[in-house]
């Protein structure tokens, strides 16, 4: 968003009172890296329109020497994963001062391509708390035409050239085709000059990657990254030329790992990320100022852990005469906080207007009805199907969770059997896990096992499964299993978990991704969930549902499973198809 | 420029040899804000492909553990100061380690508007040594439709339209007509506005302005400004959103000034800029490697001033794609040097070839004949025309200079008279001062007194008179002021010093600015000129061409004279046309 051109310039001035003089500003300068003292603040419209002694305002807020910083950014986000439509979201990022999200769409678009992003981007427009920016999903499916998942759209060079021309794209998504950059794919390597003619920038996803392929890949244009998981990862990725996003989601936790790459001298390259990020701990953690906290508890000055989460962000995606620092002609999104240690806001401004105060957000969203259609077609085979013969002095494979990440290891056990076919078993932690496509109907499913869970009965499922979202159950009987994936059909997308008659549900109609109702009653409703699948199935792993929505993306090391099977997948290689069993017993 | 797409990704993921590799490099680098120790650097064609230690090349240079950074960056010069040509310019600027500089045309746009500019582009293309990008000029002349002086070219919203479609202009120029910024001048307006939603930058220029005005100047969209000359105001205008050049020219020296401004938390926002520099400075004290030195012996960190000579004017203008750091992808520009404290490079290596080594250019410029219309059309008047008779009982105004800067002071003195005339007085310090129109022929010149030259007799004069160079000339008789203007039109524009029959002569052919020959010539005659000025004339203010040739810049306060007059300026103001006479004796 560019300013709106010079409407205020009289108020800019000190001609004419502005709408609205904050007085008596700690003012945190991410500009001259300084805290300034005693400051005065005038806002007119949505604007920062002028900062000193001179500005009278119609209204006047004394703060009282608190301190005022801009609204934090997120550098990238998959805004479908908290499961809340967007304004609902920037109510509750208002509350922590958030105002800017840079969000790759590319969770609906997998389900519902660019009607899914407009859709996001109609109920960003106007929200009343957050300023939504889009990357163009650059990888709908992962891993296009070649076999590994059924998937729900598809997001080609045409696609994304329609998307370049919105105000609100500011560049390609997160570039998951590493092995089609490295191989020089025409069609990857065209999404990446488009965008590059543009002057957009290219967000990587380079997760493990380092020597001559992460060369190529920055060599290519990609210009950042956020899947750094070790300190010497995120070092060689920062060195060799990407902006670096330290992420911090639900399931995926960088944030320890990578604060010792701060330094004095490198802040420009450096910002927060939440990824993934669950409702519930949306709530219960906050969100940027939840990482700016524990950065700054780790030591590092808090004009600098703010500038990360403004001013290099804001920069980076060229919204730096907008929004990331407080200036005259930037978006009046200001942040009143009593001290640089909690970033907890007393006060939030948003586009001029006081939108968090007391505690209470202060809901000016308009609730214009916005239109997406329904997305689940799915055929479920019959409980034989989902059986899977043993097969004599063979090892049986699995896909091991690794507690708070999304790689997963590969890893071989000598299955139970039960009438010749492996079955779960609760004393070896292994579950079956199976996929049903879900966009055409077609009757497709991926049946493996998986390691990690800590069920003991019954069976979870979700529609929220990355990147094309086919239903994804995990289970330890298959008619559970199918019960699961059946409530999940007649919900028309969402989340359950089941064992004989027992269920509960959490209903995501919007693309199988989102609810329609308010954050209370969805973390209420996936706490419900959460219990019960601890108390009832047993499962002992935390965050189970964010874990299973992993396991199907095929893009990340080392074993993943899809409706067309097991996959073994190296590090910026192609998908290799497995068999559940290899090896001697 | 972007990157050349994709031609050596082979190269980059180390699957073919490159054709050059510097081996036990000490990396500066400014992403990561760390020296790495004993790295090698692969490059192919004109750009570096990778880093590490996978790579081999056609060629290997052994660096032999000396420094390696990326070329420097001069972020705002007119690079007609020099007097050069740019291929010239470039050849000189290599053995300091310069690759990249952001020019403003704006004083061949003042006299062959479109024209000049396309000159200096097709110049500049493939010199060999230099990395030129432009700022569009978008006050030409400095304030155009209000009889304050003659002006050769007029640059309207049109022209600036063509401009900005160039792939090398990277932003709108200082945009000096403040006083058309605060009172909303629609031409202004528009100009602004066409080059944000261009997501280019406005570079802007407003000495000594604070307060409501400076907001305003940002809240209208000027993102930098290079004019502070004072610590405190430099400091409200980074502070208040602009990013600032510290300058530090052949006429304007403000480093020492503004080097306490730069503290850990701001390098993103500061950098380096010459804005005028003549030959004569270029070749004795280096380039933008003077100010990094200067900077590094003040006290601030090595890794922080290079910075802010490559990393932050590159991300500032939008071309950290290409340069500003060693990186795949980027230009290879590169500076090899023994040590960061002199910052006197051994080797330069421009667009991946070695362009300077041990003391020698190595000159690929190719000297392709570009064509300039002469551009002098002056009708000079007659002697008695330029006298000025004295008026009884009052003071007599002139401009008063202050050695090392541009600004001025208004002065009122007794004049000496003789025959009734107001004549110039050794005693007093006083010349004679007078600017003859010289684009149109019209015959139009203006007179007025200057203090300070300490100028005994003969005259001195310059074609390159900012903006609209019209001839300037200052001397103790009106003879030896005419015959001096007679020398400059002689040479087709040039600058002159004469005495009775005695001259000397620097000819600038080329719009009057610049000159056709080398720079070791130009830098000898500019040289002797400034000899027999001293010598000669007794001229004992230093640098007095440079200071002589801002005389009639009508937007720097306070004083100045063009060929409509004398002019006092207020900062921020209108130029208001003064009396040579005023007040009681």
């Amino acid at each position: 968003m560019r300013q709106a051109y010079f409407k205020y310039r009289r108020e800019a001035n000190a001609e004419r009172a502005a709408d609205l003089v904050l007085r008596h500003c700690r003012l945190v300068n991410v500009l001259s890296g300084e805290i300034e003292e005693d400051v005065s603040i005038a806002i007119s419209g949505f604007q920062v329109v002028g900062i000193g002694p001179w500005y009278e305002g119609e209204q006047e807020i004394d703060v009282g020497g608190r301190y005022v910083y801009p609204g934090f950014v997120d550098a990238h986000i998959h805004l479908e994963s908290t499961k809340l439509t967007i304004p609902e979201i920037g109510r509750v990022m208002a509350r922590y001062g958030t105002s800017t999200v840079i969000t790759d769409p590319h969770e609906i678009a997998n389900v519902a391509s660019l009607d899914g992003i407009a859709f996001q981007m109609d109920t960003a427009s106007d929200n009343g708390y957050l300023n939504v920016f889009f990357t163009a999903p650059s990888c709908v499916p992962a891993l296009a035409d070649n076999g590994v998942e059924t998937y729900g759209a598809y997001l080609g060079p045409s696609k994304l050239r329609f998307l370049m021309q919105s105000p609100w794209v500011v560049g390609l998504g997160e570039v998951m085709n590493v092995p089609g950059l490295l191989n020089g794919d025409a069609k990857v390597l065209r999404k990446l000059k488009d965008f590059q003619e543009r002057h957009l920038v290219i967000d990587g996803h380079a997760p493990l990657l380092g020597g001559p392929a992460l060369n190529t890949c920055i060599y290519l244009g990609v210009n950042s990254d956020h899947e750094s998981t070790e300190l010497e990862e995120a070092r060689e990725k920062l060195r060799r030329g990407m902006h670096v996003m330290i992420r911090e989601g639900s399931s995926e936790k960088n944030l320890d790992a990578l604060l010792p790459l701060i330094n004095e001298h490198n802040v420009s390259r450096l910002m927060f990320a939440s990824d993934d990020l669950d409702p519930t701990d949306l709530m219960a953690r906050g969100h940027i100022n939840h990482l700016v906290r524990r950065t700054v508890a780790f030591g590092v000055p808090a004009i600098r852990a703010i500038q990360m989460a403004t001013l290099t962000p804001a920069t980076y995606f060229g919204l730096n005469t907008s929004i990331g620092a407080i200036f005259p002609g930037a978006l009046a999104d200001l942040v009143i906080a009593p001290d640089l240690e909690h970033f907890m806001p007393d006060m939030v401004i948003h586009h001029g207007r006081l939108v968090y105060h007391d505690g209470q957000t202060l809901s000016s969203c308009r609730s214009t009805r916005r239109y997406l259609k329904p997305s689940i077609n799915v055929k479920l085979p019959n409980e034989e199907a989902l059986a899977v013969p043993s097969v004599s002095g063979k090892l049986a494979r699995a896909i091991s969770l690794i507690p708070g990440q999304i790689l997963t290891n590969e890893v071989f056990f000598k299955p139970k059997t039960k009438d010749g076919m492996a079955v779960p078993s609760a004393s070896q932690n292994i579950a079956k896990v199976c996929v049903f496509e879900r966009h055409h109907g077609s009757g497709a499913f991926g049946v493996g096992f998986v390691h990690g869970f800590g069920m003991t009965q019954g069976a979870m499922g979700s529609s929220v499964a990355h990147d094309s979202h086919n239903i994804i159950v995990v289970g330890m009987s298959d008619a559970d299993i199918l019960q699961c994936a059946r409530e999940i059909r007649n919900m028309d997308g969402g989340q359950a978990a089941v064992w004989g008659d027992r269920v509960e549900r959490l209903p995501l109609p919007i693309g199988g991704l989102m609810s329609n109702q308010d954050a209370e009653t969805v973390v209420a409703l996936e706490l419900k969930l959460s219990e019960f699948c601890a108390a009832v199935l047993g499962v002992t792993l935390p965050n189970p549902m964010a874990a299973l929505s992993f396991m199907c993306l095929p893009v990340i090391p080392a074993l993943r499973i899809t409706d067309q099977g097991v996959f073994r997948i190296a590090p910026g290689g192609y998908p290799e198809r497995v068999d559940i069993f290899e090896g001697q017993a």
